[in-house]
């Protein structure tokens, strides 16, 4: 099994990577084994080491949703590991976690994801304030916020009016912002709202923001990106089950890595105008 | 190892635990590995069972830190299963997780937590809205929501004022408890806030509060008591630290339950008034 090195990967590396693969996509390890195609198996962690093969050269990023392994007990567990250290250093991996607890609890998710399982960074919801997301900046790792979610739930707390103007997603993204910096904080922020996209990024130009809700969600890629590309990239944009899924057939992977082009095809021109891509 | 039953620990599962043992004590197995005792030798499950035997009599409910098994991978979730299993059906217990997601992403979290390890309760964070929270609404299972956190950070988002005059921890209860009832939902309301314990009880005179934030973090158990007490008792009192690591010798499980039962003496005459208990 590959080890995992100390590389950091921080914001120059994932603006080199975005140069070099002409990408921004981000895979959504969401591995649902009732989904699975017949050919696999059951087999959770070869059907993961197949589609990353497939699709190594398509994305930046993988982000396994921690839930999925959790639903399967200690073996999914087992398999979440193997899965980060069959990625390796070629890619930016992120905890899909929605973390977030009292200090002392917090640090301990800290070591979950980051000393035992080697990520590169960890989303977190913010709802417990300042010293629930701060033991999660750790040397050379990166703290994901929850600001505006992609779920229609989104609008029973996040976009509330605050007294000040403010919607509470905004005050959450100001807020966070002091406790980090663009080197070591992004936002989610929801594909399901390019208007508010474009507003983020005015507020927020130089951060990087994480964009799930396309594919599955219906998130509107063209869009998304005219809002929210920047001149380092500045975007990580996610599909899960339109890519994973493509097909229940042999050919999955091959249909993945299709998934994953066409979503890079619409993705491109405004990447390289943005970007100043030759 | 014992098998967990089908049993519904409803609420009047609840309170009659809480009649036979006069207690509404909760033991947090928040289980930090650095802060054993030297005689257990690291052996994690060997505490808790340890600390278990020793204080079944004084509580009604355990709740285990799920990122403290989670900080230790694979082997960690063992743990977490066994003492599960270990606790068995004497006892309310908690996944102290605090997790929450897009709709199929929390499905899998319930799935993990009631289907895989037998928990009746998880700790749910509510910032992603009513498609975060409802597909933990099971069959005889509780969802326990975050509204007013233990830790300083409470006052950086869950405690500002909305243009209605609530406070945004209390548009949460409000809300939240639309889409459940008194028999399946509890709030999260930190013990440092026995002020605000008083006003969510006139509120909320039917629901579970779940208090965490007595002994390490200092919350004043009688106001406590005075301020959240109803006639099913209606509190699940949280203690973890104070009681795990009573001691570090080798009389660390007689001293956990010494701990145990100094906060059931302070809390018995209170109960035994609100509920009329011989």
């Amino acid at each position: 099994m590959p080890c995992m090195s100390d590389l950091r990967k921080d914001k120059s590396f994932l603006t080199s990577l975005i140069r070099e693969r002409k990408s921004v996509l981000t895979i959504g390890l969401d591995v649902d084994p009732t989904k699975l195609p017949a050919v696999i198996n059951g087999d959770i962690l070869a059907f993961n080491k197949a589609i990353i093969d497939a699709t190594r050269s398509t994305c930046i990023a993988y982000k396994p949703n921690f839930a999925f392994y959790e639903s399967l007990g200690g073996e999914g567990w087992r398999i979440l590991e193997e899965t980060i250290n069959y990625i390796g250093d070629s890619h930016f991996i992120i905890a899909d976690a929605k973390r977030g607890d009292i200090g002392n609890t917090s640090a301990m998710y800290a070591r979950a994801v980051f000393d035992q399982l080697h990520c590169d960074a960890i989303t977190v919801n913010p709802y417990m304030g300042e010293d629930c997301v701060t033991p999660f900046y750790q040397e050379g790792k990166w703290v994901i916020v929850l600001a505006l979610t992609s779920n229609h739930g989104s609008s029973d707390f996040q976009q509330i009016t605050l007294p000040s103007g403010q919607k509470l997603y905004q005050k959450v993204m100001k807020t966070t912002s002091t406790w980090g910096h663009a080197g070591n904080t992004m936002f989610v922020i929801g594909a399901t709202h390019p208007a508010d996209i474009a507003e983020c990024r005015n507020a927020f130009p130089e951060h990087f923001f994480l964009i799930p809700g396309v594919g599955a969600q219906g998130g509107d890629l063209e869009a998304i990106c005219k809002a929210g590309l920047n001149e380092d990239g500045g975007l990580l944009i996610n599909a899960s089950r339109s890519i994973l899924y493509a097909s229940k057939d042999s050919d999955y992977a091959e249909r993945a890595f299709d998934e994953a082009q066409a979503i890079n095809k619409i993705i491109l021109p405004h990447l390289s105008q943005r970007m100043n891509l030759s």
